[in-house]
């Protein structure tokens, strides 16, 4: 297993963290699988697109406008209520294929890492197993 | 590994790939896992109820309401920001339990591509690994 | 794959079931994944905050304001479809990493089953694997 440290920069950001996963993966591994994990609970894991940033911009909009930061409700004193949502709603572990020792994502993917409550350090654990059934299916 | 295409027919639409996934486990895979991913950024994964059709009419319409196709802030030039958005809401990997070389589902459940800017030809990858601890748990 | 048996209590419900899993690792499993699989449609799975009761009282409070019970273009009879798509919302598989026979889990995170449509008798699936890459990376 191997541990990812990531410095986040604002409160809300998606961090391409594509590479960084993808250099754990090793050459030799033919055929396989992927875990990752996020090790948090105001941060989550996604995929969506890595070429037009507006992107990223567009969905931390949006994710702002449906869990603002207040509610008259919230009670949690933290403040952060909305983070840890948000976390939720992205998810906290992500399984990839591997092929030829290297991730198999769509043209346009990308691994994101999702920080609602930065800037902070986070961490995420990778993992990986060979798949049983071969490269031709 | 395999790879399933699957043709869309709408703009959003819940596809049941129950039996496209299920066709992919091998007959002798007494305990595994099954391991699917979603190859894009506008569409994506989730399991859902396959009895009634209309839970995939409200969920559709739920989602619409939550992610309208236009948004004064959006920036990115396709118009899809919303479908990005679904996507990362619904995930992009799933884990399925597998014994005696069957997906065990529950009884409601169905597995469903969702699309959310199509129609398209989409891509989904299968893996499956044995599982160490046994049937009996 | 072991089977572990949940009864919620309230309609909307997080419950903590990080012990229930954890119990199901053996203490011989050095460096592993865990996959949990919830075998229904209207009660999904996440990691989130396990110190202050608040965090799940907001994270239902939030999504029942999102999702309420009754929308005009509701039609599934049941009259759950928010359940469902809160399940979604939440997602149905994890994939958790283990060390030294124990759930490799950040300081403040709880696995939480989300009952959105109880009190009911609720099934999850555990399954674990040894993982290839090792404890140092």
């Amino acid at each position: 297993m191997a541990e990812i440290s990531i410095k986040t920069n604002e409160r809300n950001e998606l961090l391409d963290i594509t590479d960084l996963v993808a250099t754990q993966i090793p050459a030799s591994l033919e055929s396989g699988v992927c875990f990752i994990f996020c090790d948090h609970t105001t941060a989550g894991l996604t995929v969506n697109e890595n070429a037009d940033p507006d992107v990223k911009h567009d969905l931390l909009k949006k994710l702002a406008s449906l869990c603002p930061e207040a509610e008259p409700y919230y009670m949690h004193e933290e403040g952060n209520s909305a983070a840890h949502l948000k976390a939720s709603l992205m998810g906290f572990s992500l399984t990839l294929p591997v092929r030829h020792g290297r991730l198999v994502l769509g043209t346009w993917q990308g691994i994101y890492l999702c920080e609602f409550d930065g800037p902070r350090r986070r961490k995420i654990n990778v993992m990986w197993q060979r798949a049983e059934n071969g490269i031709s299916g």
